[in-house]
């Protein structure tokens, strides 16, 4: 049986390492036993570089092992940008091995897979769709899931095409699917959102094609929240939902918010987590929770039930993605009462345009 | 007795000002009824004095009356600086005297006065705290209001200090608050608030110094919402409550939110303003909300519950009014399920440091 | 015989045309002698319209006409967005005829050209292209001008692609070239320059497909300034040279920047515009100018000699246009003490990529 | 006698310190020779955190001892921001001991010293001015310079005022120049400038008081460049200028450009260095060229030669460091046809104000 734990910690920069560095010292945290960490860094997309190096360097001193050993073994899940009330911080999740017999309730579980490095000019195809969809599928069997109803949240951080890539494809006469990358990077994200839709039957084989990805916008996944990075050369999955092979005292639930003032659909996922309200999260279940993922997709629009918004016309039009971010962080944080909650953008095939996307990690009862 | 009508429209662009044309045209506004027009204006600064010209030519051709006319008959507080889901409106008040009789029952009703014309040295000092005070005073005569409990939300728009008032005021032998422009800006709005505060009797008359002006923070108004502009020359005031001598189907009320999350506090302003609901607001009851007016607080804090935020810190901070009320404007928008609600920032005695103060204005029932 | 007139003015605010007023009042400028206007200003997107309603208010009252008729009358070509040293002004171009014999001397001189109004679909095509073309042959023979080489300056202004316009297209079954706005108003403006290209010899008819534009960037004109707006609606043409049928007392010259460092393209020309001067304009030199009108093209690359910059990539990338601007007014600033001088930014074929497009106004001397 | 290198080295990303690794890999360069590095990095202010700690754990790797080590032996000055044409980079400055007679000829040597440990209520006072210049002065001694004509770049990295420090100060009952830390880091930022000025005699003792920090603007040193991070405990001096005792194969001079269209200043710092060109650097001159520190000032100013700027007023106005750094680093490297030289921002004290301060270091002839 496997126990997972969930530590949510506060940092006071990108490069503020020192809450679990705190835990590993106290013997609270086993650094062998993490197996991914999530964060929201704050600063520039530099910052993201900057919070993995710093990690990598405090767990390799550790944990006795070289810095490029902590980063194979441990994915860490970058997400920059903030703004308005969202709070820098990271989630550290582990996982260890104890003797205990399943009791036919499930928990908490992770599961951690790559695909194997993908080619440049694959990136953004259905090449990827399908690699991505097999590392899905064995995530959820290294996290002890079987059935993909158990399944909540999907996040995957794939390879970012870069000039020496393109131009290593076109060295070798292939062709990438863009030669402008922020294009190739959104048929990128896409591509991984796809991959999970086709591991969770939330779309078919057949509607894998190069021609799908970032165009037809009816296939998409509820579960996926995928972002690329210069630095990665492979997809990285990182999988959460319940297992009957877990003894965590974690639960996860989610649920798709339609818009961004659908406040109902961000209810039925802390209600598909396990807390227990009617129409407002009093305080004493809101402290149950232990941390919330949101896939933010205000961004993809540029009106929201009727009104025009700025968004996509203003002089800070360029930070769309963080106004996105920062304005559900805000919504879904006053509902618990507190905003160091995960928010990401994104809007490739995760969920419906303009649709959010919230999983919530709760403290089961009893 | 007054019939005081309340129009909110949408505006594609800073000099959109079809949809009051339209209604002009119409027949469904008589423009010599127009008392103000209060506006969310998306762009940069002068996207306001834009509007306000638009408004001013529009009026002036409707109504056969030079455009200085227009201007010195009808106040215009433009509200610039739009993000995430805030939509670019404006919101027209209209007032004409009526044959009725007092039904006892108070409904919405507006006053409108400026002060005199301040002199450089006088902006942000307890001389104009006291000016202000009495143009409260008037503006609440003006509106038919008696009882100071009636008041819920006044808005007020001063001058600034320029490069060319600060040389007046110097050729004269006179000394401004600061010579630094933004902070001399947010003395006078803060004098502003405080006359408010004076008026309505929050604070007391010998709390009135030049010392306390953004410095005692424990001096505040909870109506107050205040700003300033390089084209003023006056305090120009817009009070608007519940009156006896008002046939308007609106009515209005108010709420604080003693911090951003504080969704009680946004519930209990609708609820003053006579909306009916338990936790959640009914989409029935929702659709008799004519608008809201937020005073956002977000900005004037570096944490929240807590919880460090990157707005005073991060690259974008020199936005972080924006962000402030991109995100009152979520949350409150997703309570009545709108975003066309105004959003203005605003810390200096405009309610307590890191306070929201909402004014909702909704139709009366039967 | 054309007397022609340039005038460059400063201005406080996007709103302020009190210098033009002030020479209307003085005498100075005849307002129906005006026959176009060519403006920096500061501020976003918006100010362009601001200032330009700003100009056609204040004009319609000089001139006793309306402001349709000011603007029917007037092309006024508004480059927005500033940064750095740039100083906001404008220029204004009066022309009259007056008598006096030919002297065998060709002086400056401008005219003034519109194409048809353009269907949606026709934005960023061939016949876009050739259309411009036409226009800008039109335009010199308004300028009295026969001979292509006494061409310098070309400044286009043509209509962005709007949601309206698109699905105006749409709904009559026709395409866009883009359904992404950015890409079609880039394709605009390409189309514009290969026009003026096509007019002045600089690219053959056999060039002109749809395909090429914004895609081979072989073709380009060295005497093309670009901009869009989505209030055109048909490619409005100030072009600008030397004719033989113009009294002017000034004179006009360009020169080609290869990249943002080479010093020898601007002093080419200030040279060709007639300023005397070996390595350093002296300032007596300098003070013969009149005006420049730049062409950046720093935005269009994302190093210069070898050496990366973080246009393309820094959190401010957003703003690249603005920097490439700002380097340039610098520069060119620089060489003649004086920053108020214009720059533009657009690569679409307005000069080799990378390149700046320089044309001086200068006096005459003797 | 002290052997003085220079290597100014690309960065491609804030973390890249590649290319001191290959020199070190290639025993070009001794890495315990290195005595400081000066690094322009891109990205927002934490990349300069994230290029610190890049150098350190690649030179902790390379030297076989701790990070600590290598941050107490080799002072990092980061200055971060870029934008324009600036090419991210960093100068790595090397010294060693090497048998060799005095030849009477100067040339190019480098001095480091840090002042103790200031206290919180110490910063931007009149101690620490006192403390830097006593470091300055130990800094010429460590360069084996006696003659303050010889120092042409001193560049001081001093702590700022954060919320622990001054909550530390206020604990013990001490006040902080400022409770803004903007403000404060101004004054500490200034102190370290008037540090300069006192050592080098453009100040006299009388001078330096609390009340003439960052006030009166008729004290400054044309050699300092002064920044300040939340790191730094102490202020770091490196100080540079051409000694009897070095056998480098460098030069350094130095101009002051009065405003930034200033030519004249910049040729002469060239000219100081020991170019030899009339009015234009010739290439081969230009390629003798080391490296060029610019201290920027265009941000102090609203205006320049009597043409307003748009810099303190627009709504990029919060990057006008940024502005200001790009436009001078276009137009000193426009001259030497190359922009991979440093700029930094700093008003304070750091030459009048407006100005510009140069220094070039250059491969001595012969």
């Amino acid at each position: 049986m496997n126990d997972v734990n969930v530590y949510r910690l506060p940092m006071a920069s990108p490069d503020d390492v020192s809450e679990l560095a705190k835990l590993i010292d106290n013997g609270v945290i086993d650094p062998k036993d993490i197996c991914a960490i999530k964060a929201q860094t704050e600063g520039d997309g530099y910052s993201r570089g900057y919070s993995s190096l710093s990690f990598e360097l405090m767990l390799s001193e550790k944990m006795g092992i070289s810095r490029a050993e902590v980063a194979a073994r441990i994915p860490m899940l970058m997400i920059g940008l903030t703004g308005g009330l969202m709070s820098p911080h990271y989630t550290v999740f582990t996982r260890k091995e104890v003797e205990a017999a399943e009791s036919g309730v499930k928990r908490f579980s992770v599961g951690v897979k790559q695909t194997r490095v993908l080619l440049p000019e694959e990136y953004g195809t259905a090449i990827q769709v399908k690699l991505v969809a097999e590392a899905v599928k064995e995530a959820m069997a290294d996290a002890g899931i079987d059935d993909i109803a158990d399944v909540h949240c999907v996040s995957i951080k794939c390879p970012n095409l870069t000039a020496a890539r393109l131009a290593d494809a076109t060295s070798r006469g292939k062709k990438c699917v863009s030669t402008n990358f922020a294009e190739a990077g959104s048929k990128a994200k896409g591509a991984c959102a796809l991959g999970v839709a086709l591991a969770l039957g939330e779309i078919q084989e057949s509607d894998v094609t190069d021609e799908a990805i970032c165009s037809n916008w009816n296939l998409y996944s509820n579960f996926a929240t995928t972002s690329a990075g210069n630095e990665q050369v492979a997809c990285k999955v990182l999988l959460m939902g319940n297992s009957a092979k877990s003894v965590s005292q974690y639960h996860i639930g989610s649920g798709v918010m339609k818009d961004t003032l659908d406040l109902a659909g961000a209810k039925a996922a802390f209600k598909s987590a396990g807390l227990k309200f009617d129409e407002v999260i009093p305080q004493g279940e809101a402290q149950r929770v232990a941390t919330v993922f949101i896939n933010a997709g205000a961004d993809a629009m540029g009106s929201i039930r009727g009104r025009r918004t700025t968004m996509k016309s203003d002089y800070l039009a360029a930070y769309q993605g963080i106004f996105a971010k920062a304005v559900i962080n805000a919504i879904v944080g006053a509902m618990i009462g507190d905003t160091m909650i995960l928010a990401s953008a994104g809007f490739e095939h995760q969920g419906p345009l303009g649709a959010n996307l919230v999983a919530a990690i709760v403290k089961a009862e009893g």
